[in-house]
């Protein structure tokens, strides 16, 4: 399949062939690590090809908060960004988007789109949320008008938007949960999947979108349900599979746990989101447990709050110790932040409010994620990720 | 004098010849309306060379707000910047951004920045300001503590901050205010310009320092306190002039007059700089009176608040006729903004409180000032500025 092979020739080959759309997002395993699960490889898509292991920068509204798409493109290069359904259906609305082309269009970003089911955010967001076995009844955090999101009609918002890879409704579960409510929620997210992942198909055939659907594996953290979920999703064949419903407030080693006996139940041969993670000392734990694509809010919003991450650890910007400290941020990047710019004048912008800051700290706290993907992913296909990843947890302890 | 003399030349070379200081901020003069005061010309400084008319993006706090110093070069062109003496006295220091190596160096702008000398600040942010032949007692509107500005700190500040062009410690008055009071300030205004000059010359001889300090004519709306006040000044012998105490409340035809009697008082072949002005449909007015510079955070701030300038007027990006337009902004301007995005997008940014959109607005205001006073020079350097202000002002009057 060519590699950037055009939404209408896609479209028309599809005519004849009713699971083509599967090819859409494909992907190729180009390296396993002999000794740990973690795995490099390329998901090709309509926008472009993503390679893996990859950390996906959160544009909750069709913004990376601060950082021009020109930057995430030529600075950080950013292969796919995450968009969230709920806040996109909320405002500017869904059809509006459509309107304009969907969101690649909308927001004039050229690259890879994934975007959420916005189960997530009705669950943490919206008020007077009601589950029943049609969906989910909320109520806008903007507004308070109420909405129904079904599996059908959150797959419908993703198709106006025309993201690359789309996730079903799922039920997400505070931490902790009881076994039954985590059950519970389990067999509706299946269920729910199922509902998305017919309707996804129908839509496929109808339009010319070059999309996939990744279903979402639940179950909280009860390993036999994650796995009875795995199993049955597994069914739906499809190009990827998500994991999710953690990061909800469980200790770390759950998270890591949950992953470990997660992923060699989902196909070897269809990239693996974990949704929602992490810290920079976990992303090398969740690679090495065969995961091949993140998310987290974490990087922006921290570096939003002044706490910067570097290759010598954490740095709270305002501590009184970088005042008039003239060197950059972390002497080991190569970012414009740290390429152009002092702790003294970070500080200087963090301390007077200036909005400048929130930008600068964006573009090398989410440069700093990908340089540690794209050496993990250097290490894998070197066949050098075992010695990663000791070197990784070392550095981790020494720097608690 | 070599276009990039460096700066340790220069002050080698001055210990010879104590009034060489005068030729590093030299005015070239390189053309003149023959209808109108307009002038285009070239101001030499140790950052490089200025072309004029100019208008001065304000970097109150060591920022332009939201837009990197990257962008400000590669995609505004903008020569020279204004940043605030007040501010940056107050925080960082200004003794910390000299331990820094200065405010070029402090902030990552390696071209040329003009400081005002505080007194606007002064008068207009801080607390139980007490005024005495010494200077001006305030207190800080940050953290309530108390400050001597005197004629010669704030030269001494600005000497920390190293900036190009610097400005005497001033008063300003409200409009209105009596001839009694206007006089007064104008006389004070003149001795502290004094004061400022010696100490000026003063540190010059001692440090390495590559600076002007250009006088501020002040006397409210009173043309004859304007000229005594002017006539005073020229005995300085200054590089430059600055035209104060405009955009302070009074009617706009008022500023124009009172530019209007000053700048045929001031050197033909120094630069003469009106401090706070103006709006777009006004830059050719100040121009065609003869005025080289200007700065003023409307086009910054109005952007902030999405009010948006453009060839065809306003653009009030709030208003839900730009909710699904997918034009730009300006379909005759050529920044990043208008270049990548739709006014939808825009509104989207705005509606949604994103930062995004202030940085891609100011961006795109700032352009538009710096765009109208490089067509304005074309037009000057052409012989063709007569028609450009005729056709300045047949727009202005059919977009009002």
């Amino acid at each position: 399949m060519a590699r950037n092979r055009s939404v209408s020739h896609v479209a028309s080959a599809r005519k004849s062939e009713f699971l083509a759309y599967i090819e859409i997002v494909r992907f190729e395993l180009e390296a396993e690590c002999p000794a740990t699960g973690a795995r490099a490889g390329r998901i090709h898509t309509a926008h472009g090809i993503i390679e893996t292991p990859v950390f996906m920068p959160v544009g909750t509204q069709a913004t990376v908060k601060g950082v021009m798409q020109r930057d995430l493109a030529a600075e950080l290069d950013a292969h796919i960004i995450l968009a969230n359904t709920y806040h996109l259906f909320l405002r500017p609305g869904h059809e509006l988007i459509r309107t304009l082309g969907g969101l690649h269009s909308f927001m004039s970003w050229p690259r890879a789109i994934l975007t959420d089911s916005g189960g997530f955010q009705v669950f943490s967001l919206s008020h007077l949320r009601k589950i029943s076995e049609d969906g989910v009844l909320f109520r806008s955090h903007l507004d308070g008008d109420a909405h129904l999101f079904t599996p059908e009609s959150t797959v419908d918002v993703q198709f106006a938007l025309a993201s690359d890879i789309m996730m079903p409704l799922d039920e997400c579960l505070d931490y902790p949960s009881s076994h039954e409510a985590a059950n519970e929620a389990m067999l509706r997210t299946v269920r729910w999947a199922r509902s998305a992942y017919q309707h996804f198909k129908r839509r496929i055939e109808e339009t010319a979108s070059a999309s996939a659907l990744f279903p979402i594996v639940q179950g909280s953290m009860f390993a036999g349900l994650r796995r009875d979920c795995a199993a049955q999703l597994l069914e739906l064949d499809a190009p990827g599979y998500a994991i999710g419903g953690l990061s909800v407030g469980e200790p770390r080693s759950l998270s890591m746990e949950m992953t470990e006996i997660t992923t060699p139940l989902l196909p070897r041969d269809r990239p693996r989101y974990v949704m929602g993670v992490g810290m920079p000392e976990e992303l090398s734990e969740y690679v090495a447990r065969g995961v091949d694509m993140m998310d987290c809010v974490l990087p922006s919003r921290n570096a939003r709050n002044g706490c910067l991450f570097t290759s010598a650890g954490r740095v709270i910007i305002k501590q009184a110790r970088y005042r008039d400290d003239p060197a950059p941020l972390d002497s080991n990047c190569n970012c414009i932040t740290c390429r152009t710019h002092s702790r003294a004048y970070l500080r200087h912008l963090f301390q007077s409010g200036e909005m400048l800051f929130s930008t600068l700290a964006t573009i090398h706290n989410l440069t700093h994620y990908l340089d540690i993907m794209r050496k993990m992913r250097q290490a894998i296909l070197l066949g050098r990720f075992r010695a990663y990843l000791d070197n990784a947890r070392n550095s981790a302890v020494e720097s608690t």
